[in-house]
């Protein structure tokens, strides 16, 4: 790997937005096809590609070939995406001479591409949150070309994600320069800084993020920066819960927090339990059955290592599994799920340590007396989480705690797991600050409306529209038509 | 008129969140009755607020109705929104045991209101962009409860206006605390820093709006910022439409120049026209039949006679129409629109003195030489505007000013004036930057989408789901269903 040289970067941004002129005119169905042409090559040089992510990340095989298939059907769902036009939200107003503020015009709304889309790839999901994966697709499929700055954490699967998935949707047909790649943090923070450049993507740790959405907020233009960062993902287990499937809760919440060694964006970090849940022994016995898992290099190792013997050396932390952090000869970390329990009381009091992000496989069981409620310590302790996750039984009164969950969390689990992010069209992940720095989802076919911006067009001619505003509907797309003296409605493709 | 104590912010802002709370369950009937009882109010008042208006403003009186009628229609349009229900984007995936990533989950989404919004009123707008114009409707349609930062330009007005609209929201059952008025810059830049606001919306100058949008970003936790800044909204002429209109398009630019004496966003600022239009003397005879205007208040007149000056000042600059700043015995500044001319080359080499926006009745009136285009002056010379125009006659060939257009502008206009914007689904009033701050529109029923979050909920119990995700959708909401095994559908309302 090779560091992308500063003089290289501007010519890259032109070839950018030489793309993204000619991808804005191209068809719903000429998008699609590349998506899918995309989706077909990752598929096609599975059996590489993986091999190169193991020896890169040490993530299992399995988990890797989940990923790379999950990363290529998200693909096609963004073709699907583009074809079914939904996301163009083109609204007609007819003209109305007899409008209550006076004679309106003919004024036609839609959702235009943004422009060159920078995508800082993550470590943790090497193809569906990297070269290839949900905001490169997304990005895509809103018809604008993306520079991806590939993660260190493996240069070598990156490089070669990018020749295939370029050569696909160039031999698909989109122009030249609709994917590129560059390397080095140098080159991504410089490459923030261009002018074409017309927004950004970041999936990684709240520091590394905040400095970049810093950047982009502090440009002569300032664009928006989607950082997806940090989230501890609170869960809330009610006593019945406990009386109904206790044991189940705690074999389901050692699994997720141990899966992918814990370095997922997802993991549940703290539970919520009554005092006296009586979970200790059957969580001790369920960490023990989990097999040691390589994490992902001995950066982030050396960062669990750091914040493991923190939150097991802070006041009243008790251990129930203690889990195992061992470097083998080539320095890489290998580990096991570390639970800790600890009293309200003393997470209250040792909060800066035990309240953020672990990214690694631990979680802190809280014991939680009788007589708090769920609901404000949510609101007491926590800020914007990606998920919080309710275990409860038939006629708990949980209304409250979920009212209070939906204003700090971009999704609200019930009686489940927050790992495993479903792709669909109503997935949202993210949630407010520190969990996305502007909104928007990152996974799921909603990500395609953090990279359009709204165009309207006034009194234009027929011919002068692009085709999802005309009045013949080319592309056979949803259109929300206001005739005059008359409420918008529904029309066009499937109504 | 007396600035809010820094000390009295905190309850404000706990106030408007507690407000939220409540908001947040209001069913959409509820927050549309209470959005037409404001309408309402402003109308049985309109003598009263339209003559402090005038006083404090000097706006013309006929102009003042119009807004204020504009302003009630917004709050009526809005009320339609919320019940509507599109802007929820309801989406239902059905649980799918075959889906193609493994087992499916039940998964709703849905946009839910953001939290407290601040409001930072303009003085241009004493009514449609102020205490209750369009950024406080769309803030409250969504749910959100809304502190107006008072424009002291027309202190006395927002009183009056926010005790009526606070009693009117009230009145029809909102909570206390829905709308709350502050007053002062210390008091706006300290609530835009409270942790308890969500989200800022603000019209008003490029130096002013990027101070606020800078504080922001920089919070602890960074809120959007809808800022609605500078725009010069160029103008481009084809020869076709001289030939076809000349006289009516000097008429109707003096006319969109004068109007309001320039005070507007999307007063039209530069008019590139060919070489040798012969339109001079129909310009400056339009512009000697156009009534002297008072400007809002000595400030702006100030800043206002400043660039005048310096425009007239500026190498090659001709005057087409001198126009008049004239100072009465109170130290109001009356106005009459001055229009320049000057050569294109000229306008290159005076570029940071002719192109940035002049707020008041100036154009500029670009002579453009043969086998000049009008899509690379575009390109060289503007970043994000609110407005292109295109005057053009049939035959023309302007396919590429017009997507140039569309990536500078938020609307693009044919044959018309820029001034004057339609309040319907479909209009844009924003663009890249520094048109705006943060996307988004800020006139217009699509407003309401910047005011919003999205949650998702898994596997949640009906009785637990918000209203606009349940099976029996009892407000009757337009809801995207994806069967399993299917793609999405909409559903819902109306279709």
């Amino acid at each position: 790997m090779t560091d992308t040289p500063t003089e290289a970067l501007d010519a890259i941004a032109r070839t950018a937005d030489d793309a993204a002129h000619a991808l804005a005119l191209s068809a719903p169905a000429a998008r699609a096809a590349a998506l899918n042409a995309a989706a077909d090559a990752l598929t096609a040089n599975a059996d590489e590609l993986v091999a190169l992510a193991m020896d890169e990340t040490g993530l299992a095989e399995a988990r890797l070939r989940g990923e790379l298939k999950r990363t290529a059907v998200q693909l096609r769902l963004f073709a699907d995406t583009v074809v079914d036009g939904t996301y163009l939200d083109a609204r007609i107003d007819r003209p109305d001479p007899e409008f209550a503020l006076g004679p309106r015009p003919d004024l036609r709304r839609v959702n235009e591409p943004v422009g060159p889309v920078l995508n800082f790839a993550a470590s943790n999901f090497p193809f569906a949150f990297s070269v290839a994966g949900g905001d490169t697709a997304a990005a895509l499929a809103a018809g604008n070309p993306v520079i991806v700055k590939a993660h260190p954490g493996h240069p070598r699967l990156s490089e070669r994600t990018a020749a295939l998935v370029a050569a696909a949707l160039e031999g698909a047909g989109l122009p030249t320069g609709t994917l590129q790649l560059i390397e080095g943090q140098d080159a991504g923070t410089a490459m923030l800084k261009h002018p074409l450049v017309k927004a950004a993507a970041f999936t990684g740790s709240t520091g590394a993020g905040r400095m970049l959405a810093d950047i982009a907020a502090a440009r002569p233009a300032p664009i928006p920066f989607y950082g997806e960062l940090g989230s501890v993902n609170p869960v809330f287990v009610t006593a019945g819960a406990i009386e109904e499937r206790g044991s189940a809760i705690a074999a389901g919440l050692v699994t997720s927090v141990g899966g992918s060694a814990g370095q997922l964006c997802t993991k549940p970090g703290l539970v919520f339990l009554p005092e006296g849940h009586g979970l200790a022994e059957a969580v001790a016995a369920a960490s023990a059955a989990i097999a040691e898992h390589r994490m992902l290099n001995p950066r982030i190792a050396a960062g669990y290592a750091q914040r493991r013997e923190a939150v097991l050396g802070a006041k009243g932390v008790r251990v129930l599994a203690p889990g195992e952090v061992r470097t083998d000869e080539d320095g890489q970390a290998w580990v096991t799920p570390t639970i800790a329990a600890v009293a309200l009381d003393d997470l209250r009091a040792g909060g800066d340590t035990l309240l953020p992000e672990c990214f690694g496989p631990l979680a802190i069981l809280v014991d939680v007396p009788d007589g708090e409620r769920y609901a404000d310590l949510l609101e007491e302790l926590f800020e914007g989480n990606l998920t919080v996750t309710v275990h409860r039984a038939e006629g708990d009164d949980v209304a409250r705690l979920v009212r209070a969950a939906a204003r700090r969390a971009g999704r609200v689990l019930f009686d489940g797991w927050p790992t495993g992010v479903a792709v669909t069209p109503a997935m949202q992940h993210g949630g407010p600050w520190p969990a996305t720095t502007s909104g928007g989802t990152s996974v799921g076919t909603a990500a395609i409306g953090r990279f359009v911006q709204a165009v309207a067009y006034q009194n234009a001619p027929e011919a002068l529209l692009p085709p999802p505003l005309r009045d013949d509907n080319p592309w056979g797309v949803p259109q929300r038509i206001a005739e005059a003296g008359e409420s918008a409605r529904w029309g066009g493709a499937g109504n």
